[in-house]
């Protein structure tokens, strides 16, 4: 039976993390809200009006037949060793999911670059705060973050450009998303990245370059990056490289 | 061999959450940065100078035996099974990890209300912020999240009082934590905590009355709520109830 993912139409949002694992392995998946009445149905489920007590806080959240499974990094976790995403010994799913976790906080931190007050109110009525939390953001955060992984990659004694084991996994897919998002969002503090981080900015040209990612980059399934996601396009926002 | 918890000392702060799973189980546990020369060994291990490549981004960490843990989430995950703290089932413990990550994404909520700028600057240089986000926050988030629980014990088909399941699990005694942060924090806005959410209430009087809670929150192992963890009492933060 196909996955179903339930995720906001129109963005890439945190249901991207999901896809890009699902597509890198070539699984049947639906993305249930892009798909005819799929956003009333996303929303009975989240109304507790699907027969199981097991309602998610928010999307994303992924059906694998009887299990419905919220959180990316709860999804990842799951999917991973049936998507051969992760090595299967405890200690690399342990070390993987702990990483999503750490990717899992740092988008947080960007969603608040334009939400700092309040995700009830609009971006236009906290851009003063947005400012400043966006400059502390890229300042401290941004290096902090980024930056461990950078060394990660580079301690990896694999020596495979990837951040744990020999081969790809579903954290080096959501790091190359979160690198993309970057850019995206913040172009001109980005413009020294691969000079700051030339592990991760290589690994993202890797990501970029395999085949079914390629393939699916190019596709309509991928939707563009937009003011409505995580990663907000805002020149205001923006600064020089530190 | 005891569980090694790594965790800053001075603060419940994250490491809080683990310590109460370990705490009701009877666990043999040691506080690792509470002795000696322990916050330096919990330092060796952030800068990676412990001989194994899988450095924590940041405390809380969990060492059980070669494997070493990071993120509350995947502690309690990982520990939870061993621990009797949660139903060994597959669609349970998939549950409970989302659960568990709705309460993460929470606490960096509440972490925020008094710093929802930067968090390399003083609370003092941000207290205007964190009004209009304190605001933000006991109008629309705290009904959300703990609605969102309050709901959950009420639908629970066993109708113990617990979040899942028949049994106390460790994301009801998350849920009591926040709880108990809450009404450190907010005094006068969780005055009607009970009324509004009645179900959490009562689970969060039936945790602390258990008998190994109850001898923990009475031992010096429990660190009081204090203003560098957390859950912060300014009064200027707080407001009469919605």
């Amino acid at each position: 039976m196909a996955y179903e993912l339930y995720y906001w139409d129109g963005i890439q949002g945190r249901g991207e993390f999901v896809r890009l694992a699902l597509e890198q392995a070539g699984a049947d998946y639906m993305d249930v809200a892009r798909t005819g009445s799929g956003t009333q149905k996303m929303m009975e489920y989240m109304q507790g009006r699907h027969g199981n007590l097991k309602t998610p806080f928010a999307p994303p959240f992924l059906r694998d037949g009887d299990l419905v499974i919220s959180h990316v990094a709860n999804i990842l976790h799951h999917l991973a060793p049936k998507l051969d995403l992760v090595p299967l010994d405890e200690g690399s799913r342990i070390f993987a999911n702990g990483l999503q976790l750490t990717i899992t906080d740092f988008l947080m931190e960007v969603h608040d670059t334009h939400h700092p007050i309040s995700t009830a109110d609009y971006y236009e009525d906290q851009r003063k705060e947005a400012k400043d939390r966006s400059r502390a953001f890229l300042k401290n955060r941004v290096p902090k973050f980024i930056g461990y992984f950078n060394r990660l990659i580079e301690a990896n004694s694999s020596h495979g450009g990837y951040i744990l084991g020999e081969k790809l996994t579903y954290v080096d897919l959501s790091l190359f998303q979160v690198a993309e998002g970057l850019a995206y969002a913040f172009p001109r503090a980005m413009d020294d990245f691969e000079k700051n981080y030339p592990h991760v900015a290589a690994l993202k040209e890797d990501v970029r370059a395999l085949p079914r990612i390629a393939a699916y980059l190019k596709s309509d399934r991928r939707l563009a990056f937009n003011e409505s996601g995580i990663f907000r396009r805002y020149p205001e926002l923006d600064q020089d490289p530190a």
